[in-house]
This record gives C-alpha cells, structure tokens and sequence, in this order.
C-alpha cells in the first residue's frame, strides 16, 4: 500500500524522533527497520555497536529504497555516545519492570515526541537487540518508557514491526502538523552528554567518599542514581546547578 | 513487545472484523499475517485462492504461537464466496484509482469499522497478492477502500505490515485502556514536605560550606535550587538518595 495524492511530500520535512537500534543482531532486521521508517518519512537511525559491524551488506540489500536512511546512518560503540545530544530519551520494552519510569503507549509516546520536539527538544527512541530487548542500564537512561499494548496472551512483534509501529503513529500525529517548529522561549534542555556527564561527576564524587558499600549493592546503587537523574527533565541551567552543589560539597574542608 | 500488565485477556474478545487475504503467494507471507492479528488479538482470516494451495507448511511454521488464527482459517476459491456472508467490504489498495470510492486513512477505517460492528454489521479487509494488490474486480466490491497515507516518496509496505497497521488501528480504537498507563506499582511520589527537607538539608549543607557567596546572590541561589527541585517529579525513593547523596558528601574526611 503505497502513496495516496493528499499526502505531499512539502508535508514531510522538519525535525523528527531518532531511532536508536541498540546491539541490533541481524543485518536484514537493520534494513527492515529503515524501509519501515522511511515509508513514514522518518530518516534519523542511529546503530549502537551492531553485531555484525557497520557497513553491513545485508542491511543495505533489504534497505533497497530507503538506502537514504542507511547513507546518513551514525554508528556509536555505546548507547551514551548515541544519545549524546539528545535532550529525550523514550526506550521501548516488552516487560513491566521495577524501575519507576512512565509506560506510554506508542499513541501518547509520538504524542508527547511531537510536543517535545515542537519545544526544540531532541528526541531518541530506543530499541532492543531482536530477542533479548534493552538491558537494564540503557532503560535507565530513559526519561520514560514505550509498550504497544499487544494480546496478553501474544506478543511477538519484531524489530521492524515495533519500529514500524512507532513510525506509523510518528507520522499519524503529526500529519497536519506544520514542518517548520518554533523553540519555546527560555527553556534550553540538557542534552545526553550533560546528563551522563553530571552523572559521572557524582559517581567519582561518591566513589571517592565510600558511599558505593558494600560492594555487591555498588551496582544497583549506580543504576539508582542513573535512573534517577534520566528521569528528571533537567535544564542546562539546572546541570550547571548540580555541578555547582557538587563541587561545593566535595572541596577540602 | 509484549503485553502490559494492564491488558487483561477479557478485554480482547467479542465481535470483530475479518481479514481476507485474496491470492496470497507466499505461505511465510500468510503466517506473518496471522501473527500480526493475533498481536492485537484477531482471529478470523480468510483466504482467497491461495497460490501454494491449504493447508500450507511454510505458513503453519512462520505462524508459530498464533496457530489458531490459521486453525480456523476459512479458504474459498473466489472472493465472491469468502464475502458471502459479509455486510460491509473494505479493500487496501496502495494506489489511487478511477473508481469514485472513498479511500479512508486506517484510523478512519478502524472507527468506521467499530461503528459498523456495534451495530451488528458484519466486517471485512481485502489485502491483494504481495506485488500486484487487489484487482479491479475485487475492488469494485468495496463499499470504501483503505490507503495507508506512507511517504509519497517510498511506500513499501508488505503484506503482514499492512495488516499488522489495520489490526493495531483496529486495537487501538476499540481498547478501553486508558492511553496514558501506569505509574508502575511502586511508584510512591514524594509530598511537598519531603521535598521542601531535602531542600533544607541541601541549603543547609551548602551553606557550611560557603556555597552562598556572593552574599547579595545568595537569595537568588537558593531560590534557583528551591525551583529545580520542585521541578522535578521525584519520588520518595529519589528523595532518600538524595539525602544519602548529601550525607556521603559532607561527612567529614
């Protein structure tokens, strides 16, 4: 099912959610994901640390058509490196779990990315290796969290579909939308990169005063604090506060 | 992606529409499609002259875990006899005809869909062959078609994504579910009181150590750390780290 004449390409344009495949297994399921993409004109695919390497000729073969989305792909060894620049971060997930994080539906998910990116904000999705999905510490770097509301009793959607899914609702939301967006006066969000980096400084800061004890809670504590601070929409402004309040607390006495 | 503990299988039942597959040609082809149902929880497929004929191995292995989609799969050999029963005919279609019908986005498919069926109307979706679509004999028994509105620059969509689309349209119209879900159990937000100690504790400790300097700013500080703190959704457990944080930092060396 292809184009239908009220869809223009002019409609098409302005800023859009980055797909971030995380360890991403198959390179067929790589080109999949950008055919599902770009037939809701969505171009941005980030690649973290894919198993088989980058470029993969596989991925290219499925791609055919959408070989623009795969030309402009970035490829990061670490899920901070790419999310670096981005100010949102949503992570899809298949299970309930533990973490006090929002679930959206991809409805109110690609909701809630239209209205943040008409702020000025940078906004990633992120998406699990096929079978075993994203692994606790990239959840955590979530602001919140994505589950399609499939039957209780069978859900086995795969990469592309999930991609395809949120594509499709990007796109649904935001057909009428007008391409050109304007930033909200004032509010200038943290990027990735602040967040991790902020993050990093009360680790060593916290490290260096024994807080992380005993040693087999170390990683969970971690996680905690992490989860935390992913979760809350931080300023530029309020990093450099932090900072600041960090460095206050640690100077020699 | 699988189900959200608040999707309970009793939502999932009563009537729904049908999904007609004329001229199929690949049996992987069919078992995606019945996996794509079963997903967003229908059940009744319809085949028309399948090209490998029925039952099919490769559709009943691809199938896997939505088995009684196909189990009770209906084959007829022309798609006048797999309508015969129906009140209300909708065909997919990629391209734009010369046929003066309507052609409806899958949200609008889906709404109409649950109108018709609530009033005891019976509902099916015509899918075409993978390459070629529907012809116009069968299009022409349409009361209105279905055209997914992809990028008029690509539009690739297979034949299980298409119906993946229509039954997620069809979920996501007829769930009761609220969209925004589930703070997740365990999510015990802190009260203003708790917030407003933290931030005591905070001032507190950075005052100890001169944070408040200059004097004639100090005000405007702590206002800025009483702002960012109210600002962020913390919860009761984001709280108690946060005085650990504070506690681990300022004790003596």
């Amino acid at each position: 099912m292809a184009g239908t004449d009220h869809a223009k390409a002019s409609e098409w344009g302005g800023p859009q959610p980055v797909m971030v495949l995380v360890g991403a297994q198959m390179g067929e399921n790589i080109g999949a994901s950008a055919r599902a993409m770009w037939n809701f004109g969505l171009e941005h695919m980030r690649l973290v640390a894919p198993r088989d390497g980058w470029p993969n000729p596989k991925a290219t073969a499925m791609a055919s058509g959408a070989a623009r989305v795969l030309d402009a792909v970035q490829v990061s060894g670490d899920t901070a490196d790419a999310l670096a620049d981005m100010t949102y971060v949503m992570a899809t997930t298949a299970r309930s779990r533990d973490l006090t994080k929002e679930v959206l539906t991809p409805e109110r998910a690609m909701e809630r990315t239209r209205a943040l990116i008409e702020q000025g904000q940078k906004v990633a999705v992120l998406f699990g290796p096929e079978r075993a999905g994203l692994e606790n510490d990239d959840i955590a770097r979530a602001d919140a969290l994505i589950s399609v509301p499939v039957n209780p009793a069978f859900g086995s959607l795969n990469l592309a579909q999930s991609v395809l899914l949120l594509a499709y609702e990007w796109r649904r939301q935001t057909s009428n939308v007008p391409a050109e967006v304007t930033k909200l006066a004032g509010t200038d969000f943290a990027t990735g990169l602040e967040a991790e980096k902020l993050y990093e400084r009360m680790v060593a800061s916290l490290d260096e005063v024994g807080f992380f004890w005993p040693e087999d809670k170390a990683e969970s504590m971690r996680l905690t604090l992490r989860n935390m601070l992913s979760r809350l929409p931080m300023t530029k402004a309020d990093v450099r506060t932090l900072h600041g309040v960090i460095r206050a607390l640690t100077k020699e006495r």
